[in-house]
């Protein structure tokens, strides 16, 4: 199998993306992995480095992380993420990966890609922490702002097949996110997909409330991506600042640095647990190809997990089963 | 001043509202204080304490935390709740407190009080924890589930007042809140309520993230009650799940038990600010009176808070200076 990988996006590109990819390479000869971005800054990361299996292909552009999503991948025809693209849709590739601009990757997905055929909006999806360190998988997290109740349902379908085909999560439990557990809780929009995601070929648990995320209340979290946006971005708020207000104590006074040295083993787990990167990628789903987003903050080792996850999605052929499901022919319940 | 008290309603009612009832006659003997509820249960949590300006009402009924709010409201006439509600709408109070369901006290507030005359949607409002203490008042939570961008521009208006008015922020800063803080980002709702809330009396300051709030990104958040509800139980939820992961890193063993005890009073001040209940209460704001809503773990402290912002409320006019800006008399901005 081919996969591309962004070598220009993220915080820490292109060095630890194209270390990540050097790494990934050599575990898994089998795969060839595709560098795309600057030749220079690639050969450079790489210092002499090599493997059989890992590629340069050069781009000429690439897309900054506070650019316009549209605007950037309409101009930069030959900007890396854009490029990584166009094999996808190609078929010169079997996946890509990005750490890149959020939205300019959506958008590489939606105009590049394309629409995996029945599905009205792809969605962005991410590994919430929870404290067993499993995860949830909640879609949307913000491509589609003004969904609608068969939007959902179709989250719920692509996240069930997600969790079951690459993660290996028996019946995944699907939990509508809302204000309260009751059915009759939410807005028009959550009323409205409730039925529709209880009919559908899932394991539907009914509505969730984000207070319980971090003790895993379900496996797959359907929402709108407006809502989902800003549940996450209020768990890595609280989170953060949580944290902040701890380290501060701790670095008070000699005593207190002497007590948190003590406290850190214990505490080391809570910050892996907190830590997005080390879940590798997020799928984008629904479109017609594997693209796996990576956290901005991505480190090599991140890069080269979300190569495994990659593997792991094709070798299960996620998309082809998404796509099947879709079109109406297969049972997941 | 007269300021009902509804006795009946809280996780520690009557016990611990009664006596912050007692603490808050005896601070303030020119405010008349009003405890709603079963008397005999009052009188034995008075334990024989009295004040000239307590009272006790009699109550039969009361709506308990899980009952559904509208058919509670309806058929409990009697319930400490709604009695206190209807002496509210017929003026023999100045104002009623309630730590019981927030469900049931926002309909006792539309059925039994009354919206205000040309409020549409009356809003639920909590200060949400900051790491200065000042909290950022967030409004709605959860009262109005599909919000039309009319609704938070009012929102907007009447959260002004409040800061202003009985907390004495100047020309508080209002945010809505978005995915994003550019003006162009969100759904269909928040972008219609942009302009709407820019040309509002108020100082708006445009579009702010949840992952910021509790930097106090702003004095005044708007939002509609299914976002403002999955904001604040996400906070609630990350900042447990994080609190008791830190308290299992404490006592793992003697050494970081020894540990905590010198980190504890460090920590002391984050579990302080994390703590909603010393806030007092928060208003629901549009009604044709002053309804507070306390935190339903509400001590005799938090009781005896939420008696200080009512008087604070009613000294300022609160009520008399919303009605007159919706009616289009006052300029805020």
């Amino acid at each position: 199998m081919r996969i591309a990988i962004d070598a220009m996006g993220g915080d820490h590109a292109p060095a630890q993306i194209v270390l990540g990819a050097l790494e990934a390479a050599r575990q898994w000869p089998d795969t060839e992995i595709l560098l795309v971005g600057d030749e220079a800054a690639i050969e450079a990361a790489l210092d002499g480095q090599s493997a059989a299996n890992l590629t340069v292909l050069h781009a000429s552009e690439k897309i900054d992380s506070d650019e316009e999503p549209v605007k950037a991948v309409r101009r930069k025809k030959d900007a890396s993420m854009v490029v990584a693209g166009r094999m996808l849709k190609e078929k010169s590739v079997d996946a890509m990966l990005s750490a890149g601009n959020t939205g300019a990757l959506m958008t590489t997905g939606l105009l590049v890609v394309g629409r995996m055929p029945g599905i009205e909006r792809p969605a962005l999806t991410t590994v919430l922490p929870t404290m067993d360190n499993v995860g949830v998988l909640a879609l949307d997290l913000g491509a589609n702002m003004d969904a609608k109740p068969e939007h959902l349902m179709q989250y719920a379908v692509m996240g069930s097949i997600y969790r079951s085909k690459v993660e290996g999560i028996e019946r995944p439990r699907v939990g509508l996110l809302n204000v309260g557990t009751e059915a009759s809780k939410g807005n028009e929009l959550t009323k409205a997909a409730y039925g529709l995601i209880e009919a559908a070929p899932v394991h539907f648990i009914g509505n969730v409330e984000s207070r319980d995320v971090m003790q895993r209340n379900c496996d797959v979290m359907v929402c709108d991506g407006f809502a989902g946006n800003i549940l996450l971005k209020t768990m890595e708020g609280t989170a953060g600042a949580v944290m902040k207000e701890i380290k501060g104590a701790f670095t008070k006074s000699l005593m207190t640095k002497l007590a948190a040295a003590i406290m850190m083993p214990g505490l080391k787990g809570l910050r892996d647990k907190m830590d997005y990167s080390h879940h590798g990628g997020a799928p984008l789903l629904g479109l017609n190809g594997l693209v796996v987003k990576c956290h901005g903050s991505s480190n090599a080792a991140a890069v080269k997990n979300a190569v495994r996850q990659a593997r792991t999605a094709l070798q299960a052929g996620l998309i082809e089963t998404v796509a099947a499901e879709i079109s109406g022919k297969e049972d997941l319940s």
